[in-house]
């Protein structure tokens, strides 16, 4: 486990940030006037309002609480700070999800340095659940009251749970390689977004398998998933805070066997 | 809509019943200690030990409050009433999710006689949600508080949002004819089982198109989606209290385009 002398500022911080974010975004899901805009290239990519809001209440309370930390966040422009620490922010993982009224989209919360994510929280407003890990703590907090997270023991790839958000997972050989080690595993899902890393952290989920990641996507759920025992890489074992290709696991044996299938498929 | 002369006493005991199988089914949900056994043919079907403590439990509800109604559940024999009418359980809706975690299962119930659903309820006692619809009834109550559901209004397909809990839609052929009508809409989403039917009644979603359904997976979200303003039907603009084959609209001008898409690609 990584430490850091301020871990408790930091961790204060990064609950303020989900309350604000958490106030924004329930402000717009379901409302009848969400009004979603097209970002334009690359096919349909919905930015809502609150989308925006989010964001923009995020960046006032770290413009308050830690002015000289960085910011790297989906909607705005990025900040350089001056500590070595950057927030990594994305106000709604899952804006599909969101404007289809599901409850299985976050907002990512994370506090990384140069090697990565120290600590992250991914918050789910909706249901009231907050998943966060790093610096010491890993814990869910949700309407069945607050519980430790830990991922779940190893078992042989035919009785893993495999999700990802959607079946085509990015390009081509990407997906082909998805659908290789989709057809080992015992049960297949889709749809979730980051929920479904928040259900390795909680032992309830083998595998999150994903191409095509942004940064803001991957650095809180990385610290969640490694606060409670898993591991989380690219499709080569290396590290995974760039994005791009990402393979979050339950233990390393699950993971070293997806790996396999994975790397080889993919080339 | 349809009335009935008992119409208070069949919602007392169906919010009876959705309480009973919400605590049968919470003292389950993410334990460390969930068995799931496998029903055996047709692959991986498990049936967790809270599907059976939690129609057990309705069922207990129901001998006690309506004993000469019928009894149509998933996990137990059927029960020929008295009274012509029958009550329509599914106590996990979507048991591949609850194993994993998700918080997108839902317990189903409904009262219905030889025409079809009366009244229904799908409930996610996760996030303390509970959609109904029917007898004058249609309302959600949650973590939002209580409002009316209300279907979308009509769009064209191409800005329309769909939904099916898998990609492969029954056979080959359903199958095609699902990827035809999702090659038309603006957005294709996966794996919420009941919980899709539930955001056709709240207006956030335009079309649900599934195959190879129960009798029991969709009495309940026709009472809802129907009180709500929708349309449930099968494959040909039919009935679709027997299973198979369904899809639930928003209105029926999204319903036409569908239908139209689906039984041209199905045969």
């Amino acid at each position: 486990m990584r430490d850091h002398p301020e871990a408790d500022s930091l961790i204060a911080t990064a609950h303020a940030l989900a309350e604000a974010a958490r106030a924004a975004t329930l402000r717009h899901f379901r409302s009848a006037a969400l009004s979603v805009q097209d970002k334009g290239q690359g096919g349909f990519d919905p930015v809502t309002v609150a989308d925006r809001e989010a964001e923009a209440a995020m960046r006032a309370v770290l413009a308050e609480r830690r002015p000289r930390d960085g910011i790297l966040g989906e909607e705005m422009d990025d900040v350089a700070g001056e500590t070595g620490l950057t927030w990594v922010l994305d106000p709604i993982d899952g804006t599909r999800g969101f404007m289809s009224g599901t409850p299985t989209w976050g907002v990512l919360i994370a506090v990384s340095d140069a090697q990565g994510p120290l600590y992250g929280v991914i918050d789910q407003p909706h249901i009231g659940e907050r998943f966060e890990g790093g610096l010491g703590r890993t814990e869910l907090t949700g309407p069945g009251g607050a519980r430790a997270l830990c991922t779940r023991p190893p078992r042989p790839l035919d009785r893993a749970i495999l999700f990802s958000t959607y079946p085509e997972v990015g390009s081509p050989a990407e997906s082909a390689a998805f659908a290789a080690l989709s057809d080992r595993v015992q049960l297949t899902r889709y749809g979730l977004d980051c929920y479904a890393y928040a259900l390795v952290a909680l032992g309830q989920v083998d595998l999150v398998v994903e191409a095509g990641l942004h940064p803001y996507d991957i650095h809180a759920p990385i610290a969640v998933i490694q606060a409670a025992g898993g591991i989380v890489t690219d499709w080569r074992g290396g590290p995974a805070h760039g994005g791009g290709r990402v393979i979050a696991a339950a233990n390393p044996e699950v993971h070293a066997a997806a790996l396999d299938i994975l790397s080889a498929a993919a080339g």
